[in-house]
């Protein structure tokens, strides 16, 4: 009976027909599979008896097909391996895509916004994979919750009250898959909610300011002076999205007569401050600056994501929502949104394990290292640089002679050396004076690559 | 299965992560389950190692409840003949009125959709885990191309083109988070394009219609006949939705006639077909259809997902797309809606190592023999009910007498089990007379409650 051509097509998808026999059938499909590539080089076969008790038939017959294609040249046979599509050259299917140039690789990278990869733990990830995958209950492994898994928001809340001030609960945690994401399911709901104008600070990311115009949101620019983003000009404004623990990219803590102020614009206007803290982990110099949310969980949407201090790959994020917001941003994001459970249950194994902990002290400590080995270098071979933004993070703001940004970028594109220049990342209607200066992303290269970076760095600075 | 222990499996889903620990929850369960009589004297219960899997939880967790069981004299344990629930009076429960479950909680699920959750490859997942992520290049743990990673593209076009009969290049292949979501990306391309009616079918799930009309995009249903979707009244579309191996939900391949009249629509019109090939692995009584795809990769675009085949919590699908579509759509896609680089290389290597063919296997036979059960339960229970769609997916279609659809449903929500039914599935634009039909996901239950499900099913059968 043809009943177990289910099991066999579906792996093999052949079309073996019954003239000429059994044989002959099976030989010819199996010919015609490989000749057109749908079986590609390498790809192994069901053993004999396998394919012939799904097939119903004769193990001698399948083994006689195995065996004319092996004489052929369509197949081969090795012992201990089994049987196995041969090596030959394949007749392309039709309409493929024109290969993709790839863009030549810089050889030294200090673009900012991307820790160390070569850092990721990922033996200990592994670990927690192992006891979040084999301990979680059954119904996790479905469509799950736009909120994202209970099991990560609880250690998410726990985590961020302890290490950053948070106030929250579980219930107000959800999870996205990045910050990106996060901006993107806020910005329509801000929207619906009457805001029209963000404030956004002077520098920042511009494709963050895209993804609040794209939701029909204005977005203006505030003041940055010396003492940071200025946060007393919010009139006219319903939200501001701001960097308060370490202004990106400029990397100034926002001052605490300025935190007090936007806070109190949020509750007076009925406004949204949305905290973007994207580093908030690695401060070096003093305490951190614990986030603003803590001063006012009910006017404060806090943001935090797991890019900076495990990995962008993750694709991993979390909102902190006052309560009357959580209701809807959850239907916002919807189920098309939701991140996979298997990574989120082992973030939230890796938090709860206290392994996360350990690994952020330990990308301190390095970070920290790189930090210090950059002022160092600055003072010894590039005294006219001054680097600002040095306290925290994972990039520094060299500032640069007037008029010299872009051609430094281009020598440094020369040399190999992927760098940001600050004016790309100033908001087209700031009031402030145009800046000449790097940001360089000392996080970004690998261990063994870090020290020739800083040597690229230092040769084409003025 | 043993009948006898239907009932039983359905409670222990009732609770399983109660207060006071999955212990405590899961010897309350059982205990009130012997004690109103739910699990009658003398049935057998599951071996502690089949409950555990099928629950996804600790062995010893499952061990100790029945200890404490046995301890207390509800259950008895005998050496060779496992575990039995004990002779003993039955306290009824209070009250006369069936017992009733808590709302949003049923006790017997069989909604379409989703797989078994019980059935995941958890060790399988995670020795595969291990060697991607130990194997990964550094540079993986960034934030990555939209496309998806370069490892699972490739492997997805070997697989897809063994298995499917499609044609197409890792190039071809956009990695993304659900079908859901390519539909999203989709939806604002075919618009840019010109598009503006996309043709569906008389069924289908409304939630997809409505990703497109939220793009701008009218759907119009295609007539819906005795022998499928009728795919030759395309004028005045742009683009055609549709799921030609195994229609959702009515479960019919589409004829070869129709086959070949959508692809020349296509070619004629430069429209473009979307394939969803939802459940193209799971066919049981004839070899699979082929992907429409392959009889015009430039036409159509295919797009399958790990949802039924795996689990929907990896949020996992993939898009084969025509080579004009492929920078559009990975422009479309954008970075915000990237999926965690972890679970796309350790599907990769899933697939590649030949864990996921074996996985199908297993999978199929599982649910073919659930499907069997379905058949002869109802031959036996409810010969006036026809089954239709039966030769492939994880759904069947059960036809009902004119007029009770609504009626067998509630009545099914009255003693817990959760239904589907086909009028919910009817685009309110179809011409197609409405049919009354349950749409009954038989790989939704874990193995334990599966025998439950369909003993409820035969009860609220007319």
């Amino acid at each position: 009976m043809a009943k177990s051509w289910a099991t066999f097509g579906v792996d093999l998808h052949l079309e073996p027909t019954g003239a000429g026999g059994l044989r002959r059938g099976l030989t010819d499909a199996l010919r015609d599979a490989v000749r057109t590539g749908r079986l590609a080089p390498g790809t192994r076969l069901p053993s004999s008896r396998t394919l012939a008790a799904d097939l119903g038939i004769a193990r001698n017959t399948v083994a006689e097909a195995y065996g004319d294609l092996v004489a052929e040249g369509w197949l081969t046979a090795r012992q201990g391996s089994g049987t196995l599509v041969a090596e030959r050259p394949v007749v392309p299917p039709t309409g493929t895509a024109p290969r993709r140039r790839e863009p030549g690789r810089p050889t030294h990278n200090l673009v900012p916004g991307t820790p160390d990869l070569a850092s990721f733990p990922r033996a200990e990830w592994l670990r927690a994979a192992r006891r979040a995958v084999t301990g979680a209950p059954s119904d996790a492994f479905g469509y799950g919750d736009p909120r994202g898994r209970p099991e990560l928001r609880a250690a998410l809340a726990g985590y961020l009250s302890r290490a950053r001030g948070v106030r929250t609960h579980p219930d107000g945690v959800l999870v996205c898959a990045g910050f990106s994401q996060g901006l993107r399911i806020l910005g329509p709901v801000l929207r619906a909610r009457g805001a029209r104008t963000v404030a956004v600070e002077s520098y920042g990311l511009p494709r963050h300011w895209e993804l609040l115009t794209a939701a029909g949101l204005g977005t203006r620019p505030l003041p940055y002076d010396e003492l940071g983003t200025d946060t007393r000009e919010l009139a006219g404004a319903q939200a501001a999205l701001i960097t308060p623990s370490h202004q990106f990219p400029m990397g100034t803590a926002l001052r605490s007569g300025r935190r007090a102020a936007v806070v109190e614009w949020a509750r007076r206007t009925g406004g949204l401050v949305l905290e973007d803290d994207y580093d908030g982990e690695f401060r070096y110099d003093r305490q951190p600056v614990g986030a603003l949310q803590g001063l006012d969980p009910d006017h404060v949407v806090y943001l935090g994501t797991a890019s900076k201090s495990l990995a962008p790959g993750l694709r991993l994020a979390w909102m902190v929502l006052p309560p009357a917001l959580v209701e809807e941003c959850a239907a916002a994001k919807g189920q098309v949104d939701n991140c996979g459970v298997l990574d989120q249950l082992t973030l939230a194994e890796f938090l709860t394990s206290g392994a996360y902990d350990r690994h952020v002290r330990a990308a301190r400590l390095r970070y920290r290292r790189r930090r210090d080995a950059l002022v160092a270098a600055l003072a010894a071979r590039a005294p006219e640089v001054r680097a600002t933004g040095i306290a925290a993070g994972l990039h520094a703001v060299l500032r640069l002679p007037p008029g010299t940004e872009q051609s430094v970028i281009q020598a440094a594109a020369w040399q190999g050396l992927a760098l940001h220049g600050l004016s790309a990342l100033r908001h087209e209607a700031a009031v402030t004076d145009p800046l000449d200066a790097l940001v360089v992303g000392y996080g970004t290269p690998p261990d063994h690559a870090w020290a020739g970076a800083l040597e690229a760095l230092c040769r084409v600075l003025p």
